[in-house]
């Protein structure tokens, strides 16, 4: 069910999305719309516009598209009568959940991380951060306490906005982190300025990155360094929190930095941030959301570390459909209503979860992504050798992959002439091109997204 | 399609709901978990359980539900092969819209409250609230710079949580009031110690919500000297944090306090609320994710107070099916990316909301709710007239409607006994039963609901 290749009939955006801006532009801020989609005609990795253009996606809605467009199983899944009244009814599932619930919630935790027996849905990437933030300071207070229930003093002082009840706790981030645009998620996010600019936030701590060379194996012995001088910083920060009276309860990481502008670090390094956060008694929640379901050539990105020990929490969001945190027991809250809130999720995209998890089994999506992966970063590899004026730093793992350009403006020129000869793509941090494909993207899309790239590398 | 009354064939929760508790509690806390759901055998008002058990619902999922359980209007949007790529392909709104989002979007303006053009879909009333906040910050830093766009200054100090690029403003919000359970949210929130406790928050001022008397006007006087009080303490705390230099850039409010007990004022408290506000250069927010949507006898339940100058930001959720807020010109951020997330609520819930709405209007819901409401509220009025020593306090808006039990342990004991008596049903404050059916709940339902009522009261 996949188009053959891109076909273009206007610029794009052409006529009629430029219409359509016109007429949403009266209705809310439209500055970061790219055109506007026609998703009855799109089809697999196509996404076909308002004008009838068709264009290659490597961006797929945000890295959030799990079988690209109209998957076959997932109109199946829609389609059947049996699923019809998990669409039209939303439980409060905190409260109700339907009866299904736990056999749903098992299938969920046969794909969790390896370690984890415990998961609680949400509706999105964002309420799934901040709710990891809040299992970690339940269980931080709960330890410092030495009881799981908090003190008449401490429920009395929270309303007051003071210590005990509202505890001076921070979570770790890091430079280039972005997990989430709410206060909290914010607070803990430092990949750009305009996350965070004009915005009440709580002075948590940063750590700075590792700013690594690539390929990471050749420069090993300069990005230990690198990794080190972090890892130092990290852990000094830590003790230092802990002097001022503002310990850090947790610790927040992506497994590669994405809206960041996809930044590895080695696998040693985040073994080695695991021991350091378990050392200062912070917990360790790993940010999944872009990299989790598979696009890395594993099911959970961090699975790459080998860590002995695994993380206290994994939150996940975008190519899972529904959002959410597997966490371990220790940090499951002690009382009703703590991690709660009306809907806690969907089970209409549970459903759809599910279809999406039994394709991905049933046709090696993982596989197909190191597969496919292996020659994305063949591909880009080789044409940052050819050109090495305009691509560098190709770097990736599985088909989550990236490239930089010199500079802010030749990249996004880049990802505009991309679109006008049919792949439809974005950047990230200040010059990297991103490449996020859905699960379903094969080897011979590489090499047509390979070929258009470097026909617009010859314009740069 | 409505069922006749309720049927009980075992307690509730009953051995089915108990055996799924267990199963679900080797993954969660289900310690806020009230029984199973059959959501396939569920009709109209009615709700049946996992044992088989059919409760009239007054509780309507949170109040979340519009139109009570498989309404055919629903059933019929999503059996309809129009929508089918809608629901298969979730896009993210902000960067890639689907064709017909401005023209969704002039439908979800055609039931905005007056005075907004403006309107941005989020996923969870939580969302709604935290980008209204964000909203508001942007304007006053706006104002208070001179200019829409951040200086490179700002830019700066916010990557590293300091002023002028993370400012110190603050959020007015209510004692007894609720916005959510993120941080940004639940620093604004002080409905109970349970959504604050062990969570570090941002500290916003706290103002008095005035403690009425009911009914509001044969109690006019005494409430409107308490109303006064409370002003005069908004009034002064918003000088005060100007004063310190932690300026109140927004004040939020509940038209009816909900969680926090459904407390009510009068309309010229929101009034004067509303020009204090205004003369303080605060922002007015109205969260109506509760009390939005017809359930109070006004599709916004801030429409009863006859404002001169409509309020600034409108939040939404529940019911509207979507989270979202409406919002003045003034609020539109400038730039892009600045209030934003991956997905921006779903047009698969817009969809379904369409359809709600044109049932709404066409069977005229609000005025049933007007009506349905009226019976609600008399027939509290009567039983606390016959049993004063259990039931008082009867208020209410609509069907939005609550009474009073002499403390919590008698209200849990009610909430109990009216399940198990065929009413599905829940508490809010310390102890209040509320009552939130869907909008297709009648004057019989009402009567049922009464009866069902009375006899739980006469076993207190
Ligand atoms: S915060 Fe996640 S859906 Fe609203």
């Amino acid at each position: 069910y996949d188009y053959d290749g891109p076909h273009l009939v206007t610029q794009v955006p052409g006529p009629r999305s430029k219409m359509l801006l016109e007429s949403l532009d009266t209705i809310q801020n439209t500055e970061a719309v790219q055109f506007f989609c026609d998703f009855k005609k799109s089809r697999g990795n196509w996404l076909v516009d308002a004008d009838g253009n068709r264009l290659l996606d490597v961006y797929s809605q945000i890295a959030s598209l799990p079988l690209g467009y109209n998957h076959p199983a997932i109109v199946s899944a829609l389609a059947d009568e049996n699923n019809l009244s998990t669409f039209a009814n939303r439980p409060a599932l905190g409260v109700l959940p339907p009866v299904d619930f736990p056999d749903t919630l098992q299938k969920l935790l046969l794909v969790a991380p390896p370690g984890f027996s415990q998961v609680q849905t949400m509706a999105c990437g964002t309420c799934a951060n901040e709710n990891a933030y809040k299992a970690v300071f339940f269980w931080y207070r709960a330890r410092q306490r030495g009881s799981l229930i908090p003190t008449e003093e401490e429920l009395e002082s929270c309303m007051r906005h003071e210590a005990p009840g509202s505890p001076n706790l921070t979570i770790l981030g890091f430079k280039g982190g972005f997990h989430g645009r709410t206060i909290g998620c914010a607070s803990s996010s430092h990949a750009a300025p305009l996350h965070k600019v004009d915005l009440p936030v709580l002075d948590w701590p940063i750590a700075p990155f590792p700013v690594t060379k690539y390929p990471l194996d050749v420069y090993a012995q300069e990005n230990r360094q690198e990794e080190e001088r972090c890892l130092d910083k990290a852990f000094q920060l830590m003790q230092e929190y802990k002097n001022k009276g503002r310990p850090v309860a947790g610790v927040v990481v992506e497994p590669i930095q994405s809206e960041g502008g996809d930044r590895h670090a080695s696998n040693s390094f985040f073994r080695q941030l695991r021991k350091i956060a378990k050392e200062n008694e912070s917990a360790f929640i790993v940010d999944e959301v872009q990299t989790g379901a598979g696009l890395t050539g594993k099911m959970w990105a961090h699975e790459y570390w080998g860590l002995e020990e695994s993380p206290d929490i994994v939150t996940f969001s975008k190519k899972m459909v529904i959002g959410g945190l597997y966490f371990k027991e220790d940090f499951r809250p002690k009382g009703p209503f703590r991690i709660m809130n009306t809907w806690l999720g969907d089970p209409a995209k549970l459903v759809i979860l599910e279809a999406v998890l039994s394709v991905i089994h049933q046709d090696r999506l993982i596989d197909n992504m190191t597969e496919t992966g292996q020659v994305i970063l063949q591909g880009l590899e080789k044409l940052q050798d050819k050109h090495a004026e305009v691509l560098s730093n190709a770097r990736g793992r599985g088909a989550f992959c990236a490239v930089d350009f010199p500079n802010t403006l030749t990249r996004d020129k880049a990802v505009a002439a991309l679109r006008n000869k049919g792949v439809q793509c974005a950047g990230c941090g200040a010059r990297s091109l991103r490449i996020r494909p859905a699960l379903i993207f094969q080897p011979h899309h590489a090499r047509m997204f390979l070929d258009i790239l470097e026909e617009t590398t010859l314009e740069m």
